[in-house]
């Protein structure tokens, strides 16, 4: 069984975007068995998607179109698809019922752009989107599937969970495919891959290990195939339960979830409070957490203390500690946490301060010198991390070491 | 002409590798004047690669490949591409001697797979690699070009823009393409739409206008494709001028800029610092802000208080406010940029109180109910930002929204 996902966009074509959509589809759609054999990117003219859908379907099964059905002009996919499939555009009455609603909650009103995108081929079944206006559109014709969906990420993405994975794993018998993904945090890809090196050796030719990297984060993921599922589950259980022995606390969660929500539970279960203050990560580390529903439960706030004016007036950081030591010590950190815990009221709080450049190093402190410090009222453990040059990268990286720090130090402390 | 990307990799299609080479050979190609029409990723297998070859001869004049040429087994690009075109695999003397030398060079010795990378197709013309052992290779047939070149992106770059780019320029004539981005915040894309209509309708068949949209921001995108380089310049400056002319400060930047970019500029422009006072979108406010080198010239820092007791503790919103009107409320966000503006002794502040969801909505204050003000020390403004159901995509959206809110009152005030 062949897939082919057409991406529709000269954005993507000139290089202006990257095309990331295909990516995840590809992930997701593996995870579930089904297999992406080609990827095509075209422009969104008529005959480009025409010749796209054309040879797609001398060879795939499962066709999916991402792009090109938003309310303006340059968006022709249904038109193309309509004529592809030989049938008119009728107008969809729940469809415009559901936008009109969708614009009054938001204080709008529908226009005349919207109604037109109600318009779809009479042989589609629409796929509700609850995320944007333009809808999925599901066809099939002689024993294929072809789905527009739209280009906007998390329109497609919601569409895809909700709505054409399920429908696919429905309509197609596929074999099964099971997967068991292990998070980890603290160390890197080669480090972890001799950990468990007796382990991958000894797997079996219908087992796959994968190493996927990230910052801060190494996934392991454990894939199986074969005609019977339960004996795949068994056997990739007993592999997990293998690889935790190996790894320990390295090991921070399990398939598709997050160091914040980790901390969150745990936060939870312990029934404690954290709090962040924050320099050179400028808020990222309280945006993960509060990214999770449900945060201001164990959430109480941060600071930001960019300048030293704040880290003295709000966190109480000794102006002699910041000449003798600078901002960026562990000194400081410590200083953060101390005085973060009274200032925010919080049983727990982690202090980032570095120097995420590109520039602003010197000789002793080069760029990527960040100290990190977590604590409760009782103890203070300061880490110097190590980065890059480059700004971005030491701020996202540096985010996840500290929640990993601050998960590691409540589950100790 | 048509330009046709054949990306080969399997890890490309089960999504663990994102496709950047691409991307990046879009925007080099199109800065030439070679349009880029179409771009397939393919599994390295002897079928998909031939396939892919015969589609793409089918209807582009030059095809570029990219990816399996390693020394490693599942590396067999030049063996399908000798196939394709009839020919043996020659050894490659002068390949050889630099191989050679190359690991001489590293202090190693060429071993047996990189000698068996001297083979290639009888009909190719070798592209020098310096970055690398796998050579470039230049073939014609029918008036057609096609190149390939290995995978690993600074290779492929090296050679793309040493030997391809410079072939291909002396080869085809190409027709000058000219784009300009504008890029507006605080309307949908069909309200902009509409805003433009005219101009859009009255544009010449050389012209299109393009709209992409994503959370909070709307580009525009203008191309323009002609033989007179200098006339399509001239004409699209005049486009873009008569959209300021409709959209006026819904435009908040040109071609890659940022909001967070942009608002830094005017800070340092006006030499004026900055806070945040931050709730439901826990940081991110700061932190797109401080993703910005050099923020700390006008970020001073944020206080994310998350607990209701931290607004009243350190941004001193009133107890009695809170109980009448609740912290997601115009009351409530106009004392928190009071009370911050003193906390943070900045010139302006900006801050935002809402339900992000997806639980946690009332009859009165639904999920999505967003309250976002900014000052300085003379003036408040308030606004409410209606979102959806989803948490993250309400923190993002709201995120640019604030931050645009923010470099229109300092613009103003």
């Amino acid at each position: 069984m062949h897939t082919h996902i057409i991406t529709i966009g000269d954005e993507i074509l000139i290089g202006q975007v990257i095309d990331t959509n295909s990516a995840w589809m590809g992930q997701q759609l593996n995870a579930v068995g089904i297999e992406v054999t080609e990827i095509s990117t075209v422009s969104d003219t008529r005959n480009s998607i025409y010749t796209s859908l054309q040879h797609a379907a001398e060879r795939a099964d499962i066709i999916l179109l991402t792009g090109g059905l938003g309310p303006t002009k340059d968006d022709i996919t249904k038109k193309v698809l309509a004529e592809y499939f030989g049938v008119d555009l009728v107008f969809n009455e729940e469809m415009w019922a559901r936008l009109q609603g969708f614009f009054k909650q938001l204080g709008r009103e529908a226009n005349e752009s919207h109604r037109e995108q109600c318009y779809l081929p009479a042989n589609c079944t629409m796929l509700t989107n609850e995320m944007g206006t333009a809808p999925g559109m599901w066809f099939e014709k002689n024993g294929k599937v072809y789905v527009s969906m739209p280009g906007v990420p998390y329109e497609m993405k919601y569409l895809m969970e909700h709505e054409v994975i399920p429908k696919l794993i429905t309509q197609f018998r596929t074999q099964p495919i099971v997967h068991r993904t292990i998070l980890t945090s603290g160390k890197g890809e080669s480090e972890i891959a001799n950990l468990v090196a007796d382990i991958e050796e000894g797997l079996p030719d219908f087992v796959k290990l994968a190493y996927l990297p990230s910052l801060a984060k190494v996934r392991l993921r454990l894939t199986a195939r074969g005609e019977d599922e339960g004996f795949l589950n068994d056997f990739l259980n007993k592999k997990v339960v293998e690889i935790e022995n190996k790894l320990g606390d390295l090991i921070f969660g399990y398939e598709d979830e997050t160091l914040e929500l980790v901390l969150g539970e745990l936060c939870k279960e312990k029934n404690v409070t954290i709090g962040t203050l924050e320099s050179c990560t400028g808020g990222l580390v309280a945006h993960r957490i509060t990214s999770v529903a449900g945060a201001s439960a164990y959430f109480k706030g941060s600071i930001i203390a960019y300048s030293n004016e704040l880290k003295t007036n709000l966190l109480g950081v000794k102006e002699e500690t910041l000449a003798a030591h600078g901002a960026v010590s562990e000194a400081t950190v410590i200083e953060m946490v101390q005085g973060g815990l009274k200032t925010l009221n919080t049983d727990y709080a982690i202090a980032v301060s570095g120097i995420a450049g590109p520039t602003g190093g010197t000789p002793e402190k080069p760029v990527g010198t960040i100290w990190v410090a977590v604590g409760n009222h009782e103890n203070v453990k300061a880490v110097l991390v190590k980065g890059t040059k480059n700004r971005l990268k030491n701020i996202e990286r540096t985010t996840g070491i500290a929640l990993n720090i601050l998960r590691k130090f409540i589950l100790k402390y």
